[in-house]
């Protein structure tokens, strides 16, 4: 017999009761034993629900019973999260989460607690929602030298997206329905300012890349300035427009960013859509890989979450080997970064005598767009200025 | 150390060779110890390359090498390849193997004999080259019951159909090119005719749902009758046409097969074109996934054992658990299996008489498609005798 913990009954939560004993034979019949939920715990009690029974308000209960040996911490935040996972592993039990904050902030250090105690921090849930890119990267992948990752991380902002593309609608409209079909929170900022991806990008790339990647170092921009105008050229050029999650290996250096970007048919992440998310790899024989799924949901997250319970179950007193260490990975300064750049511009003097002839598309008659040469941010930044651009975006 | 040795030096067991010696360094790292290829069993001699002497021709110096810890058969076919397996498994070596005749026969007794001495028999490799979707199954999607499996799992199947659809050429001319670009081989019967995706989806199945399923069950069809006609039906409904090997579960039971299938751009295999390979999963808690990336080639494929080899130098001697039987899993008949066709057709009346009014789509003068209802095979089939029809695809 296995005994779960779940912190706190919400979405997630409640989806990794209710997988666990949807699939209960069968996860019973794989693991070789009962895998049960002993506790939940939360601020409320849920009388006529399956864990009414099961329900306690005191994290102590969990910390103190023995036989508790994996806890779920799907809470959210940093704080009592933190603490309670602490706790746990100090107490030798394992823990899975899907709380990419607390991951973000404190993955290295809690990783190293639990490998102190012979067990498992393991945060599957906590990018890409049901998408098994985690145990991937740290097993299947494990022999690859990862050049690149980007990923399409956040379920809401692509709804947006793709919503705006389709019915030529203004972002605060697409955002409004979004909200309404409970595809985004009533107060979205961290999602539509690409603060979710950018600490998302950064977990995917510290386990590509075996180094640290501070969530705070990665350049972030959101979708919130995307216009209807934009996804009129983006439809002219037969691209579409993606928040991606990028970190790329290059001569110079490694860089990182999270920004809405062109994407053209030639990339598999522009047949991603709706809620769905994607997370594109390349490793240096692999080549080209992608790993699609539903980001987010109670029973995608879910199941993810409960993939970690089998693995700890199956591991109990032994941590599974992951590449995570606290040497910090130094990112390539934005500055230096190369791209190309498709700019609106309506000054063509200007735009000429910076970026010479360009190829002029034009979706209205009050400016156009052109595509840049490669060039770093730096060069691309003074010549826009210098050409009084409207916008820009970057080649995805 | 762990000492690794190749049969069989061709495309793949070279690719092992060259991605061991080039992520050398990294997979030392990772694996904590140096994984080192000591023998490489082939016919030939390889003079002046760097496996020059660590060349055998018995495979008797390997079997009896107590410090060999991982045998790599990439050698192909069903014989020596299934006695040098068992030897090597018998002799408490580790087995990883990219074969997947090997593998789609006798999978399962060398899994039961590789657990009779505590190692492991593993084929990553097997299905769908570089793309870890095996390791996915046994591990990530655990506690998923999975409902369905699809996937474009040859290579050189998809690079004709995208070949046809994109320059409008026929089969006949889209194969030689294909053959001259060497991702046909000159007797392509195999890989046109379906059976090595037969194969693969027989595998991923039995995986996937916990029962064995024979490759001899799986009802197959190749793409060597799709003509530019089926094409430019495919086209002006916005469709392409894809070999895809799927199973599925049902209420009646779980049926599979193998053959081209008209799919539309809400399937997200719709994207994947050329060489590459994916596999579509939907689980019933998790919804749905794809894995995307190489299906073939020297270092995707080689990547693939070499993950298997590292999972197998961290258990050499603890066998990974799969769940793997020799239960038979009996597949519905096709006869009973539901599906929408498309049809083409020339005799009106004959069509009417047999499907009532259908949506005519014309792509020339001679005939007409439609779409069907949903029906099972057998229906199909006796409505399409008696309305003489030209031919038919299946929905994707």
């Amino acid at each position: 017999m296995v005994n779960v913990a779940v912190l706190g009954y919400g979405t997630v939560g409640a989806g990794v009761v209710n997988v666990l004993m949807t699939n209960a034979d069968m996860i019973t019949r794989k693991v070789g034993t009962e895998v049960r939920v002993k506790y939940v715990l939360d601020l409320r009690d849920f009388p006529g629900t399956p864990v009414e029974d099961i329900v306690t308000h005191d994290f102590n209960d969990i910390a103190n019973d023995a036989d508790v040996n994996v806890v779920v911490e799907t809470m959210g935040g940093l704080h009592p999260a933190y603490e309670f996972t602490k706790q746990a592993l100090e107490a030798g039990k394992n823990v899975c989460t899907s709380n990419k904050e607390l991951v973000a902030e404190f993955g290295v250090e809690l990783c190293e607690l639990a490998t102190k105690h012979s067990v498992n921090y393991m945060f599957e849930a906590s990018c890409g929602g049901g998408i098994p890119i985690i145990r991937a990267l740290n097993t299947s992948l494990m022999g690859e030298k990862i050049e690149m990752v980007s990923g399409i991380l956040n379920g809401t902002t692509n709804y947006i997206m793709t919503s705006m593309y389709e019915k030529s609608v203004d972002f605060a409209t697409c955002l409004k329905e979004a909200q309404d079909l409970g595809y985004a929170e009533l107060h979205p900022e961290a999602d539509i300012e690409g603060h979710d991806a950018q600490r998302k990008i950064a977990i995917l790339s510290s386990l590509a890349y075996g180094k640290h990647i501070s969530y705070k170092d990665v350049p972030c921009q959101g979708i919130t300035q995307i216009d209807t105008t934009d996804m009129a050229y983006a439809k002219k050029m037969g691209m579409k427009i993606k928040l991606l999650a990028t970190s790329k290996v290059t001569e110079d250096g490694v860089w990182a960013m999270v920004a809405p970007k062109l994407v053209g048919p030639d990339m598999i992440l522009y047949a991603v859509d709706d809620v769905l998310n994607a997370v594109y790899v390349e490793g240096n024989c692999l080549g080209p890989a992608m790993f699609y799924g539903s980001g987010a949901g109670s029973l995608p997250t879910a199941s993810a979450v409960v993939s970690d319970i089998l693995d700890c179950a199956q591991n109990l007193h032994t941590t599974v080997k992951k590449d995570i260490t606290d040497e910090l990975l130094p990112l390539l300064p934005l500055d230096d970064v190369k791209n190309t750049f498709f700019v609106r511009a309506n000054d063509e003097a200007k735009v000429k005598a910076q970026f010479g002839e360009v190829e002029m598309i034009r979706v209205n008659d009050d400016e156009f767009g052109f595509w840049t040469k490669e060039m770093t941010e730096k060069e691309f930044k003074e010549k826009a200025k210098a050409a009084a651009i409207i916008s820009f975006l970057r080649r995805g």
